[in-house]
């Protein structure tokens, strides 16, 4: 079938290159016009803004909106003012699955139907396909069913369900109507969430093998703390990118993310050049809002969102208290950051009193 | 090769049905004269005791322990008084990777090779092959080296990672050897570790899907705390089973533990029947207290744990101990299980007061 | 200086009496009259309607909501629709700050000022005092001043901060104007967000030490996951209710969270009758969805959170979900919350194999 | 009566000086004779060496060791040697108190008694009075309660709790028998950790007001993130320092902790000159592995110590893990730490593709 694609980045783009190979036509608009002409060349059909878009569609049109979350809403209108009643907008970015409520809500009236669709698959869907969460109308689902089938992996990838017959079902094929308007982001949206789960869980577990050699380094260098209780438990020197190869094999965590784990591993075994300042897109965010506002207790999700916070030194007031604080009761001075432990011995924190004494009992 | 085998249930039984069908020849022994009977009719031959079970290998000789670990010292110690200097020793079970440091140091003077294998794989071994994580000295690792390549998965089920050219590493076959002894149960431990982990995101994730009609809930029946908010942003009852088939094809989170948890909401989708009282069987424990000893940040993985440990009601006295202070600072009484909140009205909590007030500000 | 109150629960009686215990004049009204009557018994003027309220309050009104959050609205604009410009509502409820914002732009064409005030103190307050927290224009708490200055707990109950000299500044008697409208609930939020932390700290202390004869109580009774290690370690079987009231005195943890925590354990020492059902009434929520937005990690407050949903059995499909990943993985089956472990032994979670097997290696 | 004191730090001089003004008399002991040389001057007998200390008590001697945990084990044994069948060892450091089980075990036979004292008080003890939390043999504990009666607050700082009457009990004097060897170190560890839950959650909370002007603060500087979506919602400039005044009086947090809190903000409102690097020093962590051991969930105690992990960079590794994932499933690029964000708009994460594509998502 046709479809108005809107946006032309990595996965717009991507999108309408599996479309195309599959024989859908595709009329294509970007605010850069070497993206547009980029995928002219690939055969698709150029648009130099939106109104053209929509003249080179035929009615009821559909029209993929794959652009930034802030600017969905604005771009909403502008189509939706170019629109018929019975025209189709798909939202395919990473809106909160409020905003899709709100929208329907306001374009009941006038006749165009509006799906919102969760994406995943980041930069190799044009490969593996794209995992497709939708939202919106029955009516409107079924006339971009056959785009959504394109897009989606279809069946291939995993092996079937045990107890699953027959045809396969939309959800085995890559994509699933989830409910109303708002449904599609919705489930996209908790996916996110769960995924910063996932990959916490994989990232501490391999600080953990990093960290497996404490009692050899323990004599060697610096800590400021509680010392090592049982040094000869913590004598491993672990190779973190060949245990991230090992556990794609055959392990119960083998998963696509410890896929692209091992893969960052294999490239760059000490992730050198990363400074692990970890952004958030939003998703993590409304996911634990949404948690919180329905009563259900996320404490691993929520973890996972805070990490990130955390390494972007968001936590640093909260720990400069937390050292004032120790400051006042016990007259705990900071160690600088390189201080020396002496092999086998306890740092002691305090700057005074005599040498046999225990300062900062508290 | 020629391998002793101990401990016939589902793990050992596979194994040795694994190493049977690729021309290792095994020698097997349980407590169980059944199930000893059982793989001697596939081909094993059999021992009515340990000492049989030696008497019938040929030096030197490599016997694997598939036993709970509760009882692998006892039997290590059995066999290792059996056996003669060159022989092997190889725990596949569940050990701490403590027992291990401490088991090698303590044949070390005997001559006998300990080996530790960390075992993955679950009741789909025999058809996956297991994943194994191995710890001890390069001479055992490398004399059992061909048994290792015969349980593991080989390369076929995963895609090979960028940047890896030429023969297979064994990593890519599904073994590794991860240093002296005790690394194969230490990287097994944190291989458990992120399980929990991974296991409960998906598992928090799937809840936030089912309170997704909490806006629809709320009119009908029971709640006992802050009323929702914003009602009309929880209006999706999801099917939480077909999600979780959808996001097997494509999705960043695709994994076998959602493989597995698809299958389990195919065949039960309310799961009914389950109390959700969640076991834990030591691996999760022991990592979280590595990651103390050494330092290590899990808020992740901790949170899985005690997700686990609250499953089981070991939260109930600190429960009892939230409810007792807020009866002492506001006068609140706990509202019972099923009461009921009027539709769209705060439940007020308290048993006294005007029936304007506002009783309980803390 | 004269006050309206409406509202007259615990908090809003008790203030009326802290107000008229010191020379103010109070108008008060209640959906009770008993309430009212009771007020006036004690020499407030009682009135039988809002109408009747401001018609008795000489102008500029100050008139003081003190009823549950999710009426405020409600009642606020009633009240508006009353009052001439220069009056002042002051919200003194649990109200979200939003609310506030939302409030204070709405009456500001009217020139009615609104003026929020988180107030803590519990049941205690009337003779402590109660803790306040201000939003509002300049103008507005400058009027109000006087009361807050007479509800407020004065300087006598904590010692001088060092460094603090010259006359009390208002923070040091108990009340602050801590910004804009909003400021005062925002605030309010935070000290709840934080009171659910320390509570939370204390429960799960106070149940460690409920839990120090795990060594003890393993012989006798139930268990069904990895067993104690240690026993040794164990033996203790602490008296939590003089713990308690030990830590009262020159502990770094003093404070009166648990002052009351040692009084309900005096009174309740094994807290029988209570189920352990905690609720929660918005701020915590509220406190966590503030932070989210803004980025801030607060593993702590959420932690603290999420353990009262659970209290709630709101991890139930959670749980469910886990389960049957494990029976899925490794075909445990669920033990019964009574089974029995057998001294010094590791039940197996399985129903089968060979009884010397490991099953259920993940 | 008579004490010896090994170790006169701040603590151990503190409770001497204390014991002194009470009419006790001190032979005392450091590694630095200047500390001991000092206490003299107060009135204390000096001693020289161990050998010396032990020679000036009378039969049968009470010896309070006050020193670093590391140094507890030899100097306990070095004291053991010295002393007769009916001599007291007490240790009132910060030992594990797995420590003190073994310890008490090793001198059962030679008729010395060991106690352990944990003590808790700060450098606020020598006014304040130490909260002591004792373990060991009955007879041990009663023949130094005089010393412990002396060294403890007694009842003036807390108001008697309800329901308690008569003669004051020892936790209402401020010291309590727990239990045998190891269980005033075991309370003491607990107290500790819920210490760190306790500033954690005070910290937490005041972390989000220093960010309650995010919305201000947004379209000024920088972001790398999600934008805030409702910046009218954090229009507040919240005075920290004051609020944490403020709390003091009435609320329901006010607490010793936050007496330190708003001490320390007072003199250095900023926390200018605080890197926030975290310290622990080992109950915190012993706290979570004894809950883990236990069974019991503990996640904002676990929470608030892997806080203090993460203030020290342990979670480098596991960040770079989770930076690395994104740029693998994404092509996420980590923004630099002052990157801009432009006023309301949403910054994009990736460094290609049209400028109105989505990309990233996941």
């Amino acid at each position: 079938m046709q479809l108005g694609m809107v946006g032309l980045g990595r996965m717009g783009g991507n999108i309408v290159r599996r479309l195309m190979r599959d024989g859908h036509e595709c009329v294509v608009y970007d605010v850069s016009a070497d993206a547009v002409a980029g995928l002219v060349a690939e055969g698709a059909v150029g648009a130099g803004s939106l109104g053209e878009l929509v003249s080179q569609l035929d009615a009821p049109r559909a029209i993929w909106l794959m652009i930034p979350a802030g600017l969905t809403g604005r771009v909403v209108d502008e189509v939706a003012a170019l629109l018929e009643p019975g025209d189709t907008i798909i939202d395919g970015g990473n809106s909160n699955y409020r905003d899709d409520v709100r929208r329907a809500a306001a374009l009941k009236d006038s006749g165009i139907h509006y799906v919102d669709v969760g994406t995943s698959g980041g930069v190799f869907g044009l490969e593996r396909g794209y995992c497709l969460m939708v939202g919106g109308p029955d009516e409107a689902f079924q006339r971009i069913e056959p785009i959504l089938q394109t897009i989606a992996p279809g069946s291939g990838e995993a092996g079937r369900t045990p107890g699953r017959t027959g045809d396969f079902a939309p959800e085995e094929l890559g994509y699933l109507h989830c409910g109303p308007s708002g449904a599609g982001h919705f489930v996209k949206m908790v996916h996110n969430g769960i995924e910063y789960g996932v990959m916490a869980a994989l990232a501490e577990g391999l600080n953990i093998l990093e960290h497996a050699d404490a009692g050899i380094q323990q004599a060697e260098h610096s800590a400021e703390v509680a010392p090592l209780e049982e040094p000869e438990f913590y004598q491993f020197t672990i190779d973190t990118p060949k245990v991230a190869e090992l556990w794609r094999r055959g392990s119960v965590i083998s998963s696509w993310l410890l896929d692209l784990t091992a893969a960052a591993l294999q490239g760059n075994p000490t992730l050198e050049g990363l400074a692990g300042r970890v952004s958030d897109s939003g998703e993590g965010r409304w996911t634990v809002k949404a948690a919180v506002d329905t009563g259900v207790p996320v404490p691993v999700l929520a973890a996972s969102l805070f990490e990130r916070f955390a390494s972007r030194d968001e936590d640093r007031f909260a720990n400069q208290v937390l050292s004032a604080m120790r400051l006042q009761f016990g007259g705990h001075q900071e160690l600088p950051a390189g201080d020396v432990l002496e092999a086998g011995g306890r740092k002691s924190e305090s700057s005074s009193g005599g040498s046999g004494s225990v300062d900062g009992a508290s």
